[in-house]
Order: C-alpha cells, then structure tokens, then sequence
C-alpha cells in the first residue's frame, strides 16, 4: 500500500496529496476549488473542533450563528477591508430558477434578481458588527464575547486540499471591549491559547509574532499569528488573533456608554482557525508510509487486529481481543476492535499504518496460549512482544510518548532548519540551500519586504514576541534596525 | 419582566416572537429571511446536536462534509428533486467584486461571470451522490452510513424565526446499500431514532408516520414523518426520513457490483432534523412568563441567585452558594451561580424564568443560619423551601420530574385536541371549533387531498404507521378507505 505514496524526497508536493488521497482525507468536488471532506478527515476535524471549542469556553466564549449573506454595500464600509477581500467573492444574485424551455434542464430567472447582491461570507467582522450596534448600549454589555462555527468563501484561482480551497470550514471569534487594553489583552489570549493548542494538541511547534504592517488583517490595528514550520522547510500560518481597534465599531456606528456616562466606540479582536490546520498536520509529522497523528487527536488511538485461520483460532482470539478492547476502554483511550472479516491482517496493517493510528496490537493464536500481544508503535515503527497485562498498563505511557516523541521530532527538524544571516549574500543562499526559518535584520519598510519577496519569494512571516532587541543592519539596505524578522517561504 | 409577552390566548403568533426575543433565542438579521441565532439559542441548539450526533454514531453514521455550492445542471438530472427545489434557490453568477468608479463602494465584476451557475445547496443528494459514484465499486463499499452537519438556503417569501427562515443550519443523512429491504430498514431506523429524540430528549410528542404521495420529499419514493402539536393546535413536522429507491443513484449513475457479481443501482435513503426544532421546542412548552426547557437540553439546569444586603452576609451566603454548586456540579449537574453584582435578586428571578431554567435556588443570610433554601420550579412555578441536604438530593428526581411532567402536558394537550369525525360536516365544525388532529377517512387521492386543502387549509400530516385497518368512506367523496388519516393545519 505504501507504494502508492511518493517519496517526500522525489515529489513533496505530490508526497501531500498521496497521503490525503490514501488516507480517504478529502478530494476534490465537482465544484471547482470546493472540497469533499471525507469521513476520516471530518474525523480529525471534530477532533480540532471539539478541544478548540472546550478551551474557547473555558476562556468565557459562546458560540453564536450569524448569516451566510453579506449585503454588498457592507463590504465597504470599513475602507481597508474591502480593499482585502472585495477581489475574491461568491456573488449572488438571482434569487430562482426556472425551466430552460430551450435547452432543457434549469435556468437562472432574470425575473428574479436581488435588489441588492448578496456576497457569500468570507469572513464575518461587517455582517457581526452590524448585529452588536444593537446588542450593545452600556459598559455593561460588554465584554461580547461570541465565536462561530462556519463555511466561508474565497474564490481562489489555485487551490490545494486544505491548505487552500474555495469554501472552507472554520471557527471565527468576534470580541467587543470597553477599552483597547481589554481588547489587547483578549486578542493575545487567543494568540496564547492557539500556540498552547498547536504545541500540546496537535503536537505541532509553532512561532508566536506578530504580523508586519503589510501582512495585517485587512481591517485590523495588529495581527498576532502562530507560524509553524512544515517539512519541507517551508512556513505555515497556522492562525491568527488580530486587534481591531475601533475600525469596525466606527464604521458600523457601535458605540456604548461607559460607566463615566460618556459615549465611546467599542473596541473590537477577531481570531480563527480553520480546516488549514488538516494541512499542517499532515505535512508536519507525516512520512512515507503515510499518516502520522499525535495520539490526543487521533480518531481512533489503539487498533487490535485478529490473526487466525480456523473457526476454533478465532473463538479465541476474539475472545482475548475484547478482553484487551474493554481494559483499554476502561482507561478513557479510543479503541478499536477491527473484525472486519473481508480484509487480511496484512491489508489491515497496512490500512492503519496509512491512516497514522498510533498503535497497533495484533492478536493471534499462539499469543492467547502464551499470555502476550504484538504493539507496534506508528511514529517510530517499532514493535515489541509483550506479557498481556504489562501491554495495558504501558498504553497510556506509551501514547504519552509518541505525542511527546512527534512533538520533539518536529521541533528538532524546526532547530535544524533555523539560520541567523546578517547579509544579503548570506540571506540568498540559505533560502536557496537549505529553506527554513531565517531571522535577519530587516528596516521595517513595506517597500523593501515587497522587494525582497520580488526577489526571492520569501516573506516576513512574524516578528516574534518577547523578541531580542539588538543593533544590526538591515539585509537588503543596510538601514539599522532593532530586532530580526523572520523570513520564509511559505504555503 | 413577563409583561414584555403578549398572553398566549391573546396573539399567539406574537407569544412567540416575544419569547424568542425576550429570551435572547434569535432574532432578524440585516439579511431578509436570515435569522440571527443569538448565543442562548445556538446554546439549545449545540444540546441538540450533541444529542443528536450521538444518537448517529451509536448507530453506526460518520460525519463528512461536502460543498455548500451544487452545479445547476446537476439539480436537473433527478426529475422530481428539481420540481422541488428549482424555485427557491440562491444562485451564484459572479466570482468577484470591483470599485464601482461611479457611485463608490463595490460593484459586481461584469468579467466575473460563472461559466456554469452555483445554486447554492438547499439539500445535498444531488452533490452527494455525485461523489458516491467514485465511492462505491462494490458490495465490500457498502452501505454507506454518512451524514452532515451543514447550512442550507431556500428562498423563502414569508419568514419566521427558526420555523422558516431562508438560511437554516440541520443535519442531513445521506446513506446507500445494496438492496432496498437495507434501505428502508434504515429509514425506519432513523425515523424511530428521531421520534425517540423527540420524546425523550426534547420532551415532545409525536406521531410517527408516513407522507401523502403528494406531500413526499421531492424524489423520494417513501418520506416518513414525526409530527408534533403546538399548543394553538397547529401540527409541526418535526422531522423526516426518506427512502430514495435507486432514483439519485441512476440520476447520477452510482452503480455496484452485488457478491454474485453483478452490477445494480445502489438504494438510498436521505434523512434530516433542522433548527425548526427549536421553534417546536418554545410552542410545545413555553408559557406567557417565557421559555419552559425539558432539563435534558436546558444549557442551565439549575441557578442559584444568592440574596443579601451587607458584606457580611454577602460572605456567608457565597460561601453557602458555592459549597451548593459543587454538590450539585459532582451530581453531572448542569448549575451556574449568577453572581452578577450588577443585576438585583428579582431582575435574576425573571430572567431566569424567562429563559426557562427549570430550578432555581435561592438563598439568604437566614437560609444560612437555618440550614434552608428555597427551591422554585418552572413549570409548575411552585416553591418549596427544604433543608439544605434534602434539597441537594432531591435535585435528580426534581428535573426528572420536570421532564416527565412537560411531556406529559403536551401528551394532554395532543390528546385533548385529537378528534375522529365520519363526515364532512363534522370535519369542518372540527377544524374551526378546535383545530388540532383530526383523525379522518380520506379515498387516497391526490385530488381529493387538494380539495380539502383549498376548501379548508388542513393538510394530510401523515398516515400514522402501524395505523389501525378499518372500514370507512372518505369524508369528502364517500369513496371507500381503510383506514384514517390525520388532517391538521400546520406550521
């Protein structure tokens, strides 16, 4: 089964693709740049969902539901918004369909055309913001702190399974404050509470920065991010937390008053995630055998596949295996029992290995005699044979130790491939020898981050927090500058 | 608080958008037809769909998710579903916005046009299927257990919170098999599934039962129906499940090949609960002081609102209040301690019964000294004031109590409002007198359906399964029938 996969090291990209393909992830619909999530990867989406959702509550948020329709007129009214997603929209503008009496089939009814069209969401901050004019009035109103569970829509011209498709799925908070220290404050909580997510959760490292002027959120005062490095070398965006300020406020008319009387407008975050994370999930832990999930996250945890020939084997294997399936349920871990009795151990083996459960125990006869069971371990593809009980109680350890173990590897490979450069020869052959992270003095203009990613495609993908100050010269101008940037290719 | 409710047995109609409003459930977006689902709503309907999902994985289903937008011409290639569906669809004609150069703001981008349009989904077997063509080779593919948690658009002239809106959220099943006993097998499960939700979770009544051919989904060859009775006597369609024959897999050509090797039509079936639900929940129970919630889907199953005017006794009775909620939380207890310093103890009293909390604790200095709290019902609005211990274990058996008595008042109310009638003239004094279900013989005919609906506004709400066989005439046509049907008005 593994041949179906490309070598990451002969083809990265269609390496990607492979494992989303055989691992039954998702696949491309028959509406161009749309997805079809399928059930294994919806499966790792609900895993997401369900510890971003605990943790969003935990912090004081709700989930809410606003439309799918944005009016048109709305998109402008915040200047630099519209000037960020105007380009990429879903319109509508019909609103029936009637019966082709030429060609057959359906057609668009020019009868039924909007007054105004309709955009289809691709993100939500105007359509919000114009609901809290009226569900704030006082300082005691506020803090709003609401989040929601989406599709949105970007129309996209090339497009990649998760890391970039016309409609995806995601989660956006929307957050309304009476000063702009409490907006500050819950825009890097979120910032927090992302990093604290990828790193324990997914097991994925991640860089906490802030976004230069040019990379900001269209709309936004500062856009804080987590940025994560994938195999091969290149960057992720892996999420985003931004301040608003009283951009939205102002242009949707939301003002409250404080407890001073006085009338203010409101200050605003946003943050989101979306099924990107799928993406980088993939791309930071998986090899060329196939999937590799961290165990919190993993759909199913621990695999037991039966070996036997006869009808008498069998009996007894089964009978182990559910033995085994309780004792492991009972300690809270996703098992499952595969008894499909279409399909050989070998296909199974195979089968679990491409979809990165993290570990599988086969059962056969001779071990129900002997009191033992085979545990082979995904990330490292190790087995041991070992006593019944003793398997059982090493279980939680050992998934502790492969999250553990896939969290260290990406973080090494990360290490491995940071550079420090100081001039822009050196700049140009690290990003063409070996990619990566490389942190360099930069002048803190736009036009020359615009010019260096002319030259060489790579961005500012953050100017981390809690950064070093130091004196250095900028690499491209040689103007001074107090802190590195971090420069990267990314997806 | 409560006078902000128009009295039921005023305006009805009102009633509920009162309580809807007053609540904090929902309300209208700036998008017609769109609803906002405010954070208390989305509360109910997250209990819900937890419940829900649940309830599908027990039985087997997965999640997956397939695109928002269908392709025009794929709701032509099954001939009844775009009969169906064709007239009230969003459609998506452009890809992107421009600067309008003469009135400012945006402007559709005339060079933006879709080759082909996208409707966007207002139910998914066309897309669905579509996809399960390169899903299912064999019998080994099968069945196939799907289902979506999604949003979906139907234009709709005449809106109403959560009963009707143009964008709605539901979940919709989308399953496949190799032979059609498999498939209504699955129809029946999931009705059953649904009416078992419906009375034990929601605390709703129904009547399970089977569509007119008439008021079938549209390519369905078999839709069965729960239906519940509001409290004006008004019948809503809670839920449906469909048996599609082979029509969307030869629409969409989705062929298997059987264990005797050859090649047949798969069979399907289609299934979904909306966000209607929640409209059903407020009509079955509420009362003209607000929200009455069955405490198995309440978000808060118990508050409790501490009294006192000094420090001192603020001390005492936190103290009390939060060794309460502990008790109680450990019990799997869904309690919050409202201590908002802003509102008074009676603002928190009307609040809380208006959103349908189904206990209350209060608590004071004296209930501290005495050992005592007074614990207040919703549905029956009954108070009683027990000794600390007592109260905390009587809480299980109180919600349980609570539960079992909501169902029971609606049970009542059905059945006080279910009526058989022999003729046309007691039909119609029947329907205008009382309203509720009547239970009638009908010759079985589309036509005479549609005569006693223009003459009378009732429709056929379904034929109950498991439906007593009797001798009658139709009582509009006197033409023979064997059995009773039951004609309601409905939302």
């Amino acid at each position: 089964m593994a041949k179906k996969i490309t070598p990451r090291d002969k083809d990265y990209s269609n390496w990607y693709l492979d494992i989303i393909r055989e691992a039954g992830l998702a696949e491309h619909s028959a509406v161009k740049g749309c997805m079809v999530i399928k059930p294994y990867g919806f499966g790792i989406w609900e895993s997401i969902q369900h510890e971003l959702d605990t943790r969003f509550k935990a912090t004081g948020h709700t989930n809410a539901y606003f439309p799918l329709f944005i009016p048109k007129s709305f998109l402008s009214k915040e200047a630099d918004h519209v000037e960020g997603f105007a380009k990429e929209c879903a319109v509508v503008t019909h609103y029936r369909l009637k019966a082709d009496p030429i060609n057959g089939g359906v057609m668009v009814d020019p009868d039924a055309k909007l007054e105004e069209e309709l955009i289809i969401r691709p993100t939500s901050e105007t359509i919000i913001w114009n609901t809290y004019r009226n569900w704030i009035q006082s300082y005691r109103d506020l803090p709003l702190l609401i989040n929601q569970w989406a599709n949105v829509v970007r129309w996209e011209m090339r497009t990649r399974l998760f890391l970039r498709t016309t409609e995806f799925l995601w989660q956006e908070g929307h957050t309304a404050h009476a000063t702009a220290d409490e907006a500050i404050a819950e825009a890097n909580q979120m910032l927090h509470l992302y990093a604290d997510f990828a790193e324990n959760f997914m097991a994925l490292p991640v860089i906490r920065g802030r976004k230069t002027k040019h990379e900001r959120f269209a709309g936004a005062l500062d856009t804080l991010c987590i940025e994560a490095m994938m195999q091969d070398g290149k960057a992720l965006q892996a999420g985003t937390s931004h301040f608003l300020g009283q951009n939205f406020a102002r242009a949707f008319d939301v003002k409250f008053q404080t407890k001073e009387g006085k009338e203010e407008y409101v200050w605003a975050t946003s943050w989101g995630v979306s099924t990107r994370l799928i993406g980088a999930l993939i791309m930071a832990h998986s090899d060329d055998e196939g999937l590799i999930l961290p165990p919190t996250l993993a759909p199913i945890q621990v695999v037991i596949v039966p070996i036997f020939k006869t009808d008498d084997e069998k009996e007894l294997v089964y009978e182990r295996a559910h033995l085994l399936k309780n004792s492991i349920k009972e300690m809270g871990v996703r098992v499952k029992f595969d008894d499909d009795e279409q399909r050989t151990p070998g296909w199974k083996f195979a089968e679990h290995e491409m979809r990165g459960v993290p570990l599988r125990i086969a059962i056969g006869p001779r071990d129900v005699v002997n009191g033992t069971a085979e545990i082979a371990q995904r990330d490292t593809r190790t087995k041991h044979l070992l006593p019944f009980n003793d398997l059982i109680a090493q279980i939680p350890a050992l998934l502790d130790q492969i999250q553990q173990g896939i969290y260290m590897k990406a973080l090494k490979k990360r290490e491995d491939n940071t550079h420090f450069v100081d001039t822009w020869a050196e700049f140009q052959t690290a990003l063409k020898a070996e990619g990566g992270f490389i942190y360099a003095h930069w002048d803190g203009t736009t036009e020359t981050e615009l010019k260096i990613k002319e030259l060489t495609q790579a961005t500012i993908r953050c100017i981390p927090i809690n950064n070093k100050q130091e004196e250095g010269k900028c690499i491209y101008t040689g103007l001074p500058s107090q802190e590195r940037v971090i420069f990267a290719k990314a997806y």
